[in-house]
């Protein structure tokens, strides 16, 4: 049997794709009675209330808290502690909160600094560009994954809540440590977004956009598409990712040049196994 | 106007998806009245002719070029400069030759050494993977782009006859001096290979598939994909393209450690500097 959960009030704290959401589906599916949402663009907030999103819309966080007995933090992630300072005061003693950000670790350290033991992080795997109440639609999580990121502080209570939250509206909810999660989503998210844009860069600082477009075969199109994404939430996420982030870097530069010394030396053989065991690698995923 | 040559014997040495799809295009404009097709592989040789790919088979290159007006070399690109070495004295006195090899300063150098003026360098931008006679379709060039290399010492008549063969089966032809092609397709093409296989080495041997899986955006299966390819393909060209490649490498790896810097230092104005201007270029291309 599954649980779903109830609450009077949910506030949800950055009414974007993410935020805005799952604000529709926990409406949809009588998750929440009632949902405010907080955010600083009067504007997308006007947005978000006409399109039925949210049923009330503040600017002020700790305004919006009050009361709520269900909190997520789904700004962009340079934010969420800053915001995380504010509201943890006005916080309705026993309300859970969560938050959506891409980096867990220096999150989760914060709020166990702060002594809150009802957050739990999470993570949806379900598209991270910013695209504002516009972008927000039902189902977005349907079939797709959320991490959650518990420690050993962590109230059992809130990593229960919060997976039947997600669960209810479809996703599939696993737990990583937090500072494993930002190692591995460094090496599966992050690193290949920095790998994309430095090719961008490395190709196009000698090369014209006519050159490339007369020349560039469907390998330069795939592997320069996500350098397209939006710069801020890359600076966010790197900046905060930090360690991690370095770890990998190092991971990819030392393979990289690995490749670069059997070509230098020309070791055609250790060519061919280095290309044959990525295949391999990426046959088998 | 545009003229169609007209030839009584092509030969194809290499009939696999560029060779063969050659082949059936000639053919069918009837620019061929005759094609015989040269390889190693019997079995590959045979599926041709029962295709009706080739008119007539061969595996020894030199007994395939007699009498032929027009030779492709079509083969790995590892094996053309050997095998142009074997056909040059059985050559028809006035016989056009052309390549499809994916790196050109090479090739054209040896040919230029043998003093071989008949001959143009030629790169259909077409699916460079190999996949044997079975691959081979027609039609495969009409609306692509194919690159012909020839230098002050190219007869101007083979440039003007090559160019004919590939726009009557409807390319798009345009020239690049050898050392240009070389170096840019290092760019857009052989970089993108390696920097694939390196972000799945760095990555793999640090992770297994199924926490890549589990965590894994569409990021990563992006980039990724390319890392899937033939690995004796890109053996061939980044052994062969040495030089180009290494410059072009050299030229990412700076870029990389300019990123990780800012990373390092925490300088998050400058990262988002970095991700800006990849953006900007991205999207005019």
């Amino acid at each position: 049997m599954q649980m779903k959960p109830h609450f009077q009030r949910v506030t949800i704290i950055g009414v974007g794709l993410i935020g805005g959401s799952l604000a529709l589906d926990l409406k949809e599916k009588g998750i929440a009675a009632e949902i405010v949402g907080v955010g600083r663009s009067r504007e997308n907030l006007d947005l978000a209330l006409s399109r039925r999103i949210v049923d009330r819309a503040v600017q002020d966080p700790v305004a919006g808290v009050k009361d709520a007995e269900f909190v997520v933090l789904a700004m962009p992630v340079s934010t969420i502690i800053p915001t995380a300072r504010k509201i943890l005061p006005a916080l309705k003693p026993g309300a859970f909160l969560t938050d959506v950000g891409s980096v867990k670790a220096p999150i989760v350290k914060e709020m166990e600094k702060a002594g809150v033991i009802n957050f739990v992080g999470g993570h949806p795997l379900a598209g991270s560009e910013k695209g504002g109440a516009g972008a927000a639609r039902a189902g977005l999580f349907a079939g797709n994954r959320v991490i959650l990121t518990p420690t050993k502080k962590t109230d059992s209570r809130v990593i229960r809540v919060v997976q039947e939250v997600w669960e209810a509206i479809g996703a599939q909810v696993f737990c990583l440590d937090p500072k494993e999660h930002d190692l591995i989503l460094a090496a599966v998210s992050h690193l290949p977004h920095a790998v994309s844009a430095s090719l961008v860069q490395a190709v196009f600082r000698r090369f014209s956009g006519e050159e490339v477009r007369r020349t560039g075969a469907g390998s330069f199109r795939d592997l320069s598409r996500i350098s397209a994404s939006p710069p801020e939430l890359w600076r966010d996420i790197l900046s905060l990712n930090r360690e991690p982030m370095l770890e990998i870097l190092a991971d990819f530069r030392k393979r990289l040049a690995e490749l670069e010394t059997y070509i230098k030396e020309g070791k055609s053989e250790k060519i061919l196994e280095f290309f044959s065991e990525a295949k391999k690698y990426r046959d088998a995923f």
